[in-house]
């Protein structure tokens, strides 16, 4: 019976029996923590040999002679690129073989932005008044994080199965020159999971926004990130820009944080040649370069492009029964009380679980107060506010099974409880 | 006799006789690169062990048992702090162990003052109109690159044995609010050598700037890369700037790129524990943290201070005769024709070399024509503009010795047929 349905009676003494059950697991002392994406220990091991694949003086020249160890080179190494530019779908020179960390790389072209512009023969973006960003919802609270920090607007803009609402999108940058960007994780999405369609890349390359210095941010973070035989396609935003006449709207984003070590991995740029160019002008002022030695171990390591696909299969043997742990749990417990939305998705690396409206917040909380932590409810919107507060991000793949199952047995009845509670309010 | 002296016919004669010298390095077919101070492979070999240090699953944790595979962690390792604390002269929660590139650390603090301001209260920069900056000439070309990228008005310094000129620095500070900041390179200086002196670390400590926000930028970037027995000391800015009342206007930064490997390094900022904090509270928005491992290998290939400090010795060993070889030939060759001027440095990476005014960038083209790549002429200077077009920038270590001295022999040879020519001029 769905909790909807149900008296007041009903719902009280439903309430009393999942407050038992809640009460039983504060007992328990829990200490967990789902709060990030973070992979596992099994999943990091799965990357031995990454570094003992380059240890010894002589391992460390470049195919092209390059000392690894020594100072030059802007754009990464020529073999790094071609082991990475077929995951982005883009040429070498469309691409930049970068450090670490791909939230820094998009910080920092952010920030390049607003210091010199963007290349386009328009003014710096801090000389440009008020600035508004747009932001798909919900989305990656580090993304937003980001263009917060730099005092801009943000605008939040709702998702479905198919992507952003298009239409929405391109009414307000046609009417509004002040808003210069749009973040984008358009496959298996952070947190929905969902992929972008055709129709609305096509959209995205094709549409006509007030701003001549408009960009796309394309964080394509789970783009090789697959969880099933049967998974999602991405159409080339790169080309389909180009088509449509405008190649340099966009800027894509990558990394193998996820797929080699968070934090010690390798990160991308790419866009069109002449923004590549336009940001290796500015490299040029602001690093000696990236980490060669890491690029030259993630080749040897991967060999080729296929070698990194192949890769993708382990992490999904190791992270793919963890999804299915708390979809099954959320089919069995939450479904038939019809106290939630989610979608099973086809890769990356969450669940998006939609709670009754006002529910979110005291579902984090009660499985707090439990010892288990999640994101936090919010963390999904724009300065942190959902204004549903229904949004949770589930990140099923750093727990190990057996804590995982504690964690979203308890997770559903904290769902149970809140959304009781609210019912019983009205 | 010295050039100088000669009568225009003494002066004809040497110019035939230095002319033939240099003929005869023409058809040598030289392709020698001197222009950039990059460790030699030599040097880079003596680090052999760090990219073994980690190189099994097991050996990725660190002390606290950080997985520093995955995720965490903004201001770096506690043992790697422990580590390069000693080179600062800092205490360990004065110090941020950064990625590959200080460089960039130093690129990215201004532009941080630049969009967010500084911290103490002020304006961001962005939003201060014309700002201008400090440069002791002459200096390191890649410190004026990022000022003038970010579009400040560069003011050249004078430099002589005990540093910047201070009477300048303090008439100009005291009196214009737009001078935000000044570069310094106070140990073995790029490139004259020289080591600031007690009394000129103490005036900058001391010294009262118009701008509240004023900040020193102090790269320390060859503190530990002695040359002698008797190196020279440098007083701790840090340590003084707290006793004079300002402890939060400097930012120190260093690496190990010239200890391990250039730009598979690690990089550090150093400034008060309040400034410190405030970069951090901005780094949580600009990136997913630092590559730990590289911090790992450095801590376990090195241990402690004391392990770094003895690498050093090593560095020294191959690099010592190489300043060797070319200050004799300066000595031999220039000194008695009294064409030139420069120091023997305590330690660094380079030989300031004064040429007769109006003679650099004749000498730099001489020896580019004859297979010579040297610094360009100009570019220890702000805008790569030498009001004297006197200063080169000779840089040792790289080429190896037989190298080294084919290619300073050649350089002596541009040097008197530069300097015959120009006073043949007049």
């Amino acid at each position: 019976m769905k909790l909807t349905e149900m008296s007041k009676a009903q719902l009280a003494q439903f309430k009393e029996q999942v407050q038992g059950e809640y009460d039983k697991f504060k007992t328990q002392n829990l200490k967990l923590n789902m709060a990030r994406g973070k992979p596992s220990a099994e999943q990091l091991d799965l990357t031995e040999g990454l570094l003992s694949a380059v240890t010894k003086n002589s391992d460390c020249y470049a195919e092209d002679g390059t000392d690894c160890r020594n100072y030059g080179g802007l754009d990464g190494l020529p073999e790094a690129k071609k082991l990475f530019a077929p995951m982005l779908g883009v040429a070498p020179e469309e691409l930049i073989v970068c450090g670490n960390s791909s939230l820094n790389i998009m910080y920092d072209t952010i920030a390049k932005f607003m210091l010199f512009g963007t290349g386009d023969g328009e003014k710096p973006w801090k000389d440009c008044g008020k600035i508004k960003w747009l932001c798909p919802v919900p989305g990656y609270d580090r993304h937003f994080l980001v263009t917060e920090k730099m005092g801009f607007e943000m605008i939040n803009i709702p998702m479905d199965e198919n992507g952003p609402d298009m239409d929405m999108i391109e009414k307000l940058c046609a009417e509004d020159e002040s808003i210069k960007g749009i973040w984008c994780v358009p496959m298996y999405a952070n947190p929905t999971g969902i992929t972008y369609s055709d129709e609305v890349v096509k959209r995205f390359a094709a549409m006509k926004p007030k701003a001549p210095d408009f960009k796309i941010f394309w964080d394509n973070a789970y783009c090789i990130h697959h969880l099933t035989d049967t998974p999602d396609s991405l159409l080339n935003i790169l080309d389909e820009c180009e088509k449509a006449g405008n190649p340099d709207r966009v800027y894509l984003f990558a990394s193998t944080s996820k797929i080699t070590y968070s934090g010690a991995g390798v990160a991308m740029l790419a866009s069109s040649a002449k923004n590549v160019e336009y940001i290796k002008s500015m490299l040029n002022a602001q690093t000696i370069g990236y980490d060669k030695l890491n690029q030259l171990r993630h080749v040897r390591f991967f060999k080729d492009y296929e070698g990194l696909v192949q890769h993708m299969d382990k992490h999904r043997q190791v992270i793919a029964p963890k999804f299915s742990v708390v979809l099954d749990a959320l089919e069995s417990e939450i479904a038939p009380l019809g106290i939630g939305e989610w979608k099973k998705p086809n890769g990356g690396y969450f669940i998006s679980f939609d709670a009754l409206d006002g529910c979110a917040k005291r579902i984090c909380e009660l499985c707090k107060e439990a010892g288990v932590v999640l994101t936090g409810a919010g963390a999904t919107y724009p300065y942190g506010k959902d204004p549903h507060d229904s949004n949770i991000r589930i990140a099923p793949t750093y727990p190990p099974v057996h804590e995982l199952e504690l964690a979203v047995k308890l997770f559903t009845v904290a769902v149970k409880l809140a959304s009781a509670e609210k019912l019983l309010e009205k």
